[in-house]
């Protein structure tokens, strides 16, 4: 087998065998195959696509690069989330929780925040405590125990994929939905669930800017994942405003323990039920519907949030925060926006808003920068609410009053103010997979 | 400027500036641009394609990367003539003495062969004597003095295709119109003659298979040809069956000679006094048809012969082949075939008459690979021709006896008989160009 052969093949759109695909990812691991050969197969790749056989072959041989998970120490059967990545979402914090109050079980292993995007682990993070780097043996005990864990991605899973990524970040070889679906599949085959529910955002802070792309990427990853033998769905998202009302690690905690306090309603509880209903529904926990009746009562009666103070418990952290919220870290400084005309707030550019929390603290500009956990913006309207004239806006959360004062000046210029009704966009938007 | 983002630009066929392809030339020849990123951009050019205006600018930046030769001490206008390559093919030995002899101005420099399809260096260096190693004040003064001058291509020319070549042939990113177009003309316009006539080659035994792909590479190269201010032209030939009756080093020698005795017609003469007339026409010696009779009343009067033979003995060669083909080199052994029955010959597939005669030794499988110049084939019919029965086919040169059989059964294998009368194809097919 000669590499140049393939990379024609590839160029010219003749599939590969997955036995060809195999001998592209592992030759490229193990240094057999050179850089220079790789990229230009990735940007094959990218400019002619690859079957859906291709994808899947790809996807197992990059999973088969490092140590794949077996989970079944845990005697039942286990569900993974992922989300594409977005400003605001914390869903997994709620999900976990509220899905294991009904007797589902998620074995969550999640990422850190690079860019504007945050990561669950941060997030986790900021609770005082908290810790996400467990063995594997922990790991699955406390989730047998309690029925979640979240704990930080081993470094080692998926060598293919750190390598592969690696020249992809170099050549301009990112966005390609064969490419982005082996990558974020191989992972989810690695950790060795049962069930993967898989949350594609779209719009404005997604990579994935339409509906249309982000179809498309779902459709290649449940095809994926169920090609390879696993209960597989995928729901499409938007991402066009933030999610909720908390953009920051601990103020997204906050939120959450909010939630699960019953204090705050809207979109992101809607979602998260609705999210936690296909989670169970794939696990075999029933019908949707008696999913998602069961997810809201395990909210309603103080389940979840007991199930959640007993994960903080068992992973080292304070379980006081989902009572005392002022154990949370907080930002040195805030200042409050209020609105200068009334209106209907129409649009809220999340890229914006994720990119000024960056610039706060709250996320990594390079993967080793430090994080301010206080550090974020509180939203105190979504899309479609009236506003009234010097009613307030936003908050953002610094560690100085100028940071604050700039980062404010660019979540005033990202929000619409319409003088007509504006209804609030549904934030689920379409469901992929049986 | 990022190579990375020039990478995603083309690969969202979104055109180039000028100096953005200069900065990729430069950056790959300095190795400030790494291989692994060169390989992505050409591999999204082969997928994307190049703008005729792209193309120039890169046939420009890499003409650049090495020095330019200065034509203007010769005082004439110059024609310059390239094939893509074919079995056969030795043009170039009849165009440079009928065109001189007609008052044309050929500076010529070729290259060797390698593969199956030969090299006019090869060619000439099979005359005892003849040298093609000459000094660039040589080249031009010999062209002064007798109209024409054929030597081997310096290796120092335009570096940058020499390393873009090497990287395209380890990627599978050689069949790319834009990059086999800015290959051949940025050699070409860095050879500094005034005008450029282009023999693109089509069929089996061409790097082109169609016509339609011929014309393509044709019209873009005319087209970088003329937005880099050279006079150029384009013909279509075809490459079905070699060109010629001879394939094989001194064997095509011995045929040129043959033609420019006037002991030789057919296709092989008739399509040289067109390409000679287009020259001829290009650099400004009358219009197409006075040129094509001038060509052939060269021919007829025996002055390109003279001519061919003041460029032997300016060059070192011995000028006596032209009267006695027995001092060219001669094969050690042979062996004739004849047909079995009769009938039109109605194909023969050059690039296995090719492969044979790579096989007889008359061609390079490596580019340090030793050539018998005496190796070759010599065939006794062309496509069209009736053939009786017992007729012979076709003659094989080789150093022994099981060499020749073998070259005559892979030939044979390649030879097509009708039963129907079948008419001999134009070789000319297209003129493309002013």
């Amino acid at each position: 087998m000669q590499m140049y052969d393939l990379i024609q093949k590839t160029r010219r759109q003749e599939p590969l065998t997955a036995d060809q695909i195999r001998f592209i990812t592992e030759g490229f691991c193990d240094g057999s195959i050179p850089d220079y050969m790789m990229s230009a197969w990735l940007m094959a790749v990218c400019c002619q696509g690859l079957t859906p056989e291709e994808t899947t072959a790809l996807t197992l041989a990059m999973r088969d690069s490092g140590p794949v998970l077996d989970l079944s120490p845990i005697g039942a059967v286990t569900v993974d989330k992922h989300s594409t990545g977005g400003i605001g979402d914390k869903t997994t914090l709620l999900l976990a929780p509220i899905v294991a109050a009904c007797g589902g079980c998620v074995p969550k292993m999640s990422g850190r925040g690079l860019g504007f995007t945050g990561g669950t682990i941060d997030k986790l993070e900021s609770i005082p405590g908290f810790c996400t780097a467990l063995s594997t043996e922990r790991f699955m005990e406390i989730t047998k125990e309690i029925g979640c864990c979240v704990i930080s991605q081993s470094g080692g899973l998926v060598p293919a994929d750190k390598k592969m990524y690696a020249l992809r970040n170099l050549t301009a070889t990112v966005d390609s939905i064969p490419l982005i679906c082996s990558s974020i599949m191989s992972k989810k085959l690695a950790l060795g669930a049962d069930c993967i529910l898989l949350d594609v955002k779209f719009g404005h802070g997604a990579f994935m800017k339409t509906p249309e792309d982000a179809a498309a990427l779902a459709t290649a990853m449940v095809e994926v994942g169920t090609l390879a033998g696993r209960r597989c769905r995928a729901v499409l998202t938007d991402m066009n405003a933030p999610l909720g009302c908390a953009v920051g690690n601990a103020l997204e905690v906050a939120e959450v323990i909010r939630i699960l306090r019953g204090e705050l309603t809207g979109g992101l509880r809607t979602l998260s039920l609705s999210l936690a209903a296909h989670m169970l529904e794939l696990s075999g926990h029933g019908s949707y519907d008696d999913c998602r009746k069961r997810a809201e009562e395990a909210l309603t009666s103080g389940q979840a949030l007991r199930k959640f103070a007993e994960m903080l418990a068992a992973q080292g952290g304070n379980p006081a925060v989902t009572e005392d919220l002022s154990l949370l870290p907080q930002a040195r400084e805030s200042l409050t926006v209020h609105a200068e005309t009334a209106g209907w707030l129409c649009g809220l550019q999340s890229e914006e808003v994720g990119l000024a929390c960056l610039a706060l603290g709250a996320g990594r500009t390079a993967s080793c920068a430090e994080i301010d956990y206080g550090a974020g913006v509180m939203l105190h309207a979504a899309v479609g609410d009236r506003i009234e004239a010097g009613a307030p806006l936003f908050t953002v959360y610094g560690d100085t009053v100028s940071r604050c004062e700039q980062a404010a000046a660019r979540i005033l210029a990202a929000a619409g103010l319409s003088d007509t009704p504006i209804e609030a966009p549904a934030l689920l938007h379409q469901v992929i997979g049986s």
